[in-house]
């Protein structure tokens, strides 16, 4: 359905859709969209959508911002409707009363990030644009790669050239035009915008472009099919969410936005946003109880999570607010911690993902949740995408020889 | 359901469920699992299988030999079902009527071998077995991590010492206990047997325990039913698999040949076994018409493929003769290129599954299929299992100073 308007999530301007394509022309906030069955939910019809054989995110298509643009036999068209597991290994171990994971590696690149991608890359399609250029330290530029990729449009992605190599290879081999910025993320954020306004590319930086939260916000619509329609209480819930830049959480909830505003669900469910202690601008602000985000100088080996200044971070602070939730912090040591606990209920994750279980495992020690209400955690990630991370999560194995006397004595150590 | 009887793959002898465990007793040949069904196709309602919402391999839980274990919210429920891309690009450039990649990556741990540990983890627990061991060089024992981690089981894994160390760092972070051998697979395979025989455990080995192909065949249940039944004439079609020891070969074939009993095909759909040049143990005796299988000394960058000795190769052998279709081999260089070929249309691919597409091109290329007929590749696992082939497959990235110059500079290059 298409955007009725967009809304200055800072200063609550309102434009219409062909008066902006990316940030508030008046104060540079981020925009949210508005869609007339706003106004009139019973444009929606919630049972079709239940009843949908379509698995994947364009199951949702009358919430979307952008037409269903085909490609049906196309990773495009694989993005989202990733699973929940209910891990009752962890959830005993925690004490839960219930524990959901939502696993978003299925998904074609591997990552959350197909899903802002997939919508970007409908929108380009929509406006007839063919080049779409992005800033990214890997999971972003590899979504949007793979996402261009399946539907033959070119993706021109700057990454700082610190990122780590196996994202890039990712990248390349799906066709992108990649090119290393010497400087930060920051740098190759406005290099993009300067580059896309040059050129009039679509640019699909997180934080910039509109349409990425249009994108997440699936993830918050598929919460609440597979988790809180079935809940006595569907607010009653903590969601952790591993925050960056804030625009993964500013998505997920959008989505619970709009179930609000189509009387799907009454109240806002609680969310959690969770930071590495070295990349923690948003929490910060949220300590301090202040409006203003302060970059940071970050560092932390959850790179996708690594962010000096925060593009969506104040809309990502609102959201949590808005909530009633709170933000938290977690070292690069609990993250490490946290990935063999996730393996050892099945899920391989990257540290951005074991970021926000670690903020589980935190929040529940320090008694900022209560054990009694369920709690889901945000799995953004594969662990394929940074398996440094994993191995610095385990201990080596061991070598022996090939002798069953040998592998007695090391089984009886 | 369960198994009726067990029949030898190579000898033909015939054994009741209780009398065999692994292989052939008298002639040590790969097992063949029988049902009841194949007598009575009526005992199988195809339409209440087609109707499932079941998003899993479980969906074909009458055609499989061990019982849904249930778990319903874990990753051994989320196995299969995976999707099967039509890239429009790759098939013009290929000259092909109809191109279908069938995607394992959406696995919970990123490739095929899910399947058959899903079923080779279940069979465990209706045996009643806490432990199961294999020996696997990665992407198997990965899988069985997974499987077994998601429900609570011990898993020991027996790898080379020469197994990638981003696989082996996955295994360890599903929890399983990971033993690396000083020699070759076929040192971990025969030491695997040992220990299981040893401490009563249950040995998931490919090409010995004969669940495994009762895993795999659900992707030749799956391609029918997302291709084959569509198809004018559902048995005209190439289908290309990457083959090392020749179990998931076996196991598609299995899945042609319940298909067939059922009188759901008519006829055998080709299959085209492609192997790298390095390890060709199954090709060589195809080329020479021998019904020997004969060692190699396996060498080629496809890991998940490198076999000096197939477990599974006579059988494997057999299964394409059924099928009336051939064994093809290509380079390391051939297998190299089809990374990024596979990657334009949005597919990061393992190194194994860059193979049976590379025999796909070499097929055409060599004009041994008919590009009128269909052809099917199926994608093995993730390209996220080997980064480093991927390196090795594209350009390395070019690194420029954040300014607009500098980019415009480098676009018109």
């Amino acid at each position: 359905m298409p955007i009725s308007y967009f809304e200055c999530s800072h200063c609550g301007r309102k434009f219409q859709p062909n008066q902006v394509t990316y940030t508030c022309p008046v104060c540079s906030g981020n925009l949210d969209s508005h869609f007339s069955w706003e106004e009139d939910p019973t444009e929606v019809d919630q049972k079709s959508i239940l009843e949908s054989r379509e698995s994947s995110l364009w199951r949702y298509a009358p919430l979307l911002a952008v037409p269903d643009p085909g490609f049906q036999a196309s990773p495009l068209h694989r993005v989202g409707n990733t699973p929940v597991y209910q891990p009752e290994n962890l959830r005993q171990k925690l004490g839960l009363r219930s524990l959901y994971v939502k696993d978003e590696s299925p998904n074609p690149s591997a990552s959350f990030k197909d899903r802002a991608s997939a919508i970007v890359i409908s929108r380009a399609i929509e406006a007839g644009i063919d080049t779409t250029i992005a800033a990214s330290t890997g999971n972003a530029g590899a979504a949007m790669a793979c996402m261009a990729a399946s539907v033959g449009k070119r993706a021109i992605i700057l990454a700082p050239k610190s990122a780590p190599p196996a994202k890039i290879a990712q990248l390349l081999t799906f066709g992108a035009e990649v090119i290393l910025v010497d400087g930060s993320y920051d740098d190759a954020f406005d290099l993009s915008i300067e580059a896309s306004n040059e050129f009039s590319w679509y640019n699909r930086n997180t934080g910039y472009n509109p349409y990425t939260v249009e994108g997440k916000k699936t993830a918050g619509l598929e919460i609440w099919e597979q988790v809180l329609r079935f809940l006595p209480s569907p607010q009653d819930i903590n969601i952790f969410i591993p925050v960056g830049d804030g625009n993964i959480l500013s998505g997920v909830a959008k989505g619970f936005h709009d179930l609000l505003a189509l009387g799907w669900i009454e109240k806002l469910p609680r969310i959690i946003g969770v930071q590495a202690e070295g990349s923690a601008a948003i929490s910060n602000a949220f300590f301090a109880k202040s409006d203003t985000i302060e970059a940071v100088h970050a560092q932390t080996l959850a790179d996708s999570i690594s962010v000096d200044l925060p593009r969506d971070g104040l809309r990502a602070l609102k959201r949590v607010r808005q909530s009633e939730g709170f933000y938290l912090t977690v070292s690069d040591q609990e993250i490490l911690k946290a990935i063999p606990q996730l393996g050892s209920a099945g899920l391989f994750v990257e540290p951005a993902a074991a970021t926000a279980y670690a903020g589980l495992v935190k929040a529940l020690e320090s008694g900022q949740i209560d054990p009694a209400i369920p709690a889901l955690v945000l799995a953004t990630g594969s662990g394929l995408k940074d398996i440094k991370a994993a191995m610095q999560a385990v201990p080596t194995a061991r070598i022996i020889e090939p002798k069953l006397s040998k592998l007695k004595e090391i089984l009886h150590d």
